[in-house]
C-alpha cells in the first residue's frame, strides 16, 4: 500500500474549504492540517475531524507535510505567502493576477530552488483550464483566432463594486456571455468583438429602505472600468429574495479556437466549463495540481511550474500503464 | 537564428497530405521528404516544390531529419513502421487501435530506446486531445461520470460496410451523436445510456441501376456489428449529390465530464470538436507534437511517450516566458 500524500492548506474561506472537500474525494491524498490566521481553536470546535494551526506555526510542519495547498488571495496572500512557504514546501496556488505573473515566477522559482522544492503557481480554471486550452488550440491551429468567454457567473469584484454605491444594502453581479456571439462563432463565422459585444452584465440589488433606484441604477451603469463598457442591467429584489436565489457562487465560461487548415477547410475547437461552484472547482484543480506537485518533487525537480510544464498523467492517481489502457 | 525541425513525412494519403499543409502553415519546421511506397518520381512530377523518395530510402536520412511523421494506418503500416524507424529518427504517429495501444506502447518504447531516439504514439484527437480531455477531467472531477460522443462526422469503416452491400455503387456513413442527449447532459443530468441512444447512422447509397433498395436498406440497418445496435436511416441519393454534397470528410465530438464536488455541487467539463476536415486537423495535431518530439528528443530524452507524458508548453513554438506572459 502506497504511502498517501500528505497535504495541507493555508488560508480557510471559500476555496480552501472547497480544498478540503476535494482531498475528502481523493483516496491518495491525506489532509493533515489547516493553517489559518485566525484563532485556530474556535475554527476546531466548529470543525469536527480536523486539526488547525496557527499560520505561525508552518514552519514546524517540515518533514510532516509533502505539500502545501495555498488558499490565500492575489492581491496581497499568495504575493507575500508562496515565496515563503515555497522555501519549505512544495506548494500550489491559484495566483490569478494575469498581468503579475511573470515576476511572481520569478520570485517563487528562486524561492523555491533555493529549498529545493517545488511549486506550482497559477492553476484553477483561468489561469489554469483555459490557459491551458488557449495554447493547445493555438499550436495545432496557428492560423485561427481565439475567444475567451466567462460566465454565467458571479464576479466578487463587480459585486464588490455594487455594494459601494450610497444607498445599495445588498447585491451580486453576474458576467454573462452573449450566447448569439457564441453560436455565431460555433457557427464558423470569426468577428472582431468589441467587450460590450461579448458580455452583459446583470446586477440584482438591494436598495436601502427610501434610497432613489434611479439614481442607484444610474450610477451603477455609468461607472467606470466595471460598467460603463458593457450592456448592465440592473433589478432590484427584496433581501430575501438575494438570499433565496442568489447566494451560490456560480461560474464557467468558454474558450473557442476557430481556425483554417489548407486551404480554408475550418476547424472549431472548444472547451467550456459550467459549474455550480467556482471555489469548489478551482480547489478540485489545486487538488490535482498538488499530486503532481508532490510526485514531481520526489522526481528530484524544484523550482516554479505552471500548467503549461506539467503532463496531464502527473494529475492523476492512476499508473501510466492504467492510463495508457483505459484513458488513451 | 534558430536552425528550423527538419520533417519528413512518411506515406502520402489524406493525412500525410495534411501534413504537409499543416507544415506549410509552421514556422520552424521545414519539410525535407515525403516518404512513399509508391513511384516518387510519379508524385514528384505532379507536386512542385517537394522531395518524394521510395520509402527503402528512410536510413539514407539519418542525420537529415529531426522528425518523421508517420502517416500509415494503424491496421498493417504502422504495428511495423513505428518500431523500425523508431530504431534510427524521432517518429510521431496516430496508432489509435485503442485495444492494441499498451502493446504497441512496449514495442515502440524498447525500439525508441534501443535507438536513443524519441517516439510520440498515439496522438491526434481520439487517441489524442479527447484522451487528454478524459483524464485531466477525471483527476479533477474523481466523482462523475464521462460521456464521449463521435461526430457529426464520416466514419471510414462503416462507408467501407455500406459499399460491400450487394448492389451498392457507393455510399458513405455519418456517424451523428443524439443532440437531446448531450443537451440533458449539459443540463446536469447523468443518464445510463445504451448505444442506440448515443448516436445515430445516417447512410447516403449510390445504388445499381435496377437493384432493390428496400433489399439494400434492410441489409444496411441490420448489419451485426456495424448497423444493427443503431438506429439508422439509409437515403438513397444519386452519383452526383453524393460528389456534390458528401466529399467532405468532417468529424468532431464532444467528451463531457458530469462531476460532483463537496454535498452535490454539479460541476461540467466539456471539450469539443467541429472539423471541416478530419485528416487535415488530425494532421495539425501530428505536427505540433512532432514539435515535442524533437525538442524532448534535444533534452536527451528517449523511449515511447504519449499525450499523457509531455508538457503542453513543449508543443508551442513560443517559448515559456512568452507562453506565461501571453496565454496564462
Amino acid at each position: 500500500m502506497k504511502q498517501k500524500i500528505q497535504a495541507a492548506i493555508v488560508g480557510y474561506g471559500n476555496l480552501g474549504k472547497g480544498v478540503r472537500k476535494a482531498i475528502n474525494q481523493s483516496e491518495d491524498i491525506e489532509l493533515v492540517a489547516i493553517f489559518t490566521r485566525r484563532e485556530p481553536g474556535q475554527l476546531e470546535a466548529g470543525e469536527a475531524g480536523v486539526k488547525f494551526e496557527h499560520i505561525s506555526a508552518v514552519e514546524q510542519y517540515k518533514g510532516k507535510v509533502d505539500v502545501m495547498i495555498l488558499c490565500g488571495g492575489s492581491a496581497t496572500d499568495l504575493p507575500e505567502q508562496t515565496p515563503a512557504i515555497a522555501r519549505m514546501f512544495n506548494t500550489v496556488d491559484s495566483f490569478d493576477t494575469h498581468a503579475k505573473i511573470p515576476e511572481f515566477y520569478e520570485t517563487v522559482d528562486a524561492a523555491a530552488k533555493q529549498g529545493g522544492t517545488l511549486s506550482v503557481i497559477s492553476t484553477g480554471w483561468d489561469p489554469g483550464l483555459f490557459s491551458m486550452n488557449r495554447l493547445l488550440a493555438e499550436a495545432i491551429l496557428p492560423q485561427g483566432k481565439e475567444y475567451t468567454f466567462w460566465g454565467k457567473g458571479v464576479s466578487q469584484g463587480h459585486s464588490d463594486a455594487i455594494r459601494r454605491v450610497d444607498g445599495v444594502k445588498a447585491g451580486v453581479q453576474y458576467t454573462v456571455p452573449v450566447q448569439e456571439v457564441i453560436e455565431a462563432i460555433r457557427a464558423g463565422e470569426t468577428p472582431e468583438l468589441t467587450t460590450r459585444q461579448k458580455h452583459l452584465r446583470e446586477c440584482f440589488v438591494v436598495a436601502e429602505a427610501g434610497a432613489d433606484q434611479e439614481r442607484i441604477r444610474a450610477e451603477i451603469v455609468n461607472m467606470p472600468n466595471y460598467f460603463a463598457d458593457y450592456d448592465t442591467t440592473v433589478t432590484f429584489i427584496t433581501e430575501e429574495e438575494l438570499a433565496a436565489q442568489h447566494s451560490g457562487i456560480p461560474h464557467g465560461g468558454f474558450v473557442i479556437r476557430s481556425g483554417v487548415t489548407g486551404e480554408g477547410t475550418k476547424q472549431i475547437v472548444e472547451f467550456g466549463l459550467k459549474l455550480e461552484s467556482n471555489p469548489e472547482f478551482t480547489a478540485s484543480v489545486l487538488v490535482a495540481y498538488a499530486r503532481a506537485a508532490q510526485r514531481m518533487s520526489q522526481e528530484g525537480q524544484s523550482g516554479a511550474r505552471t500548467v503549461f510544464d506539467i503532463p496531464l498523467g502527473m494529475l492523476s492517481p492512476k499508473s501510466p500503464e492504467e492510463l495508457r489502457r483505459n484513458l488513451l
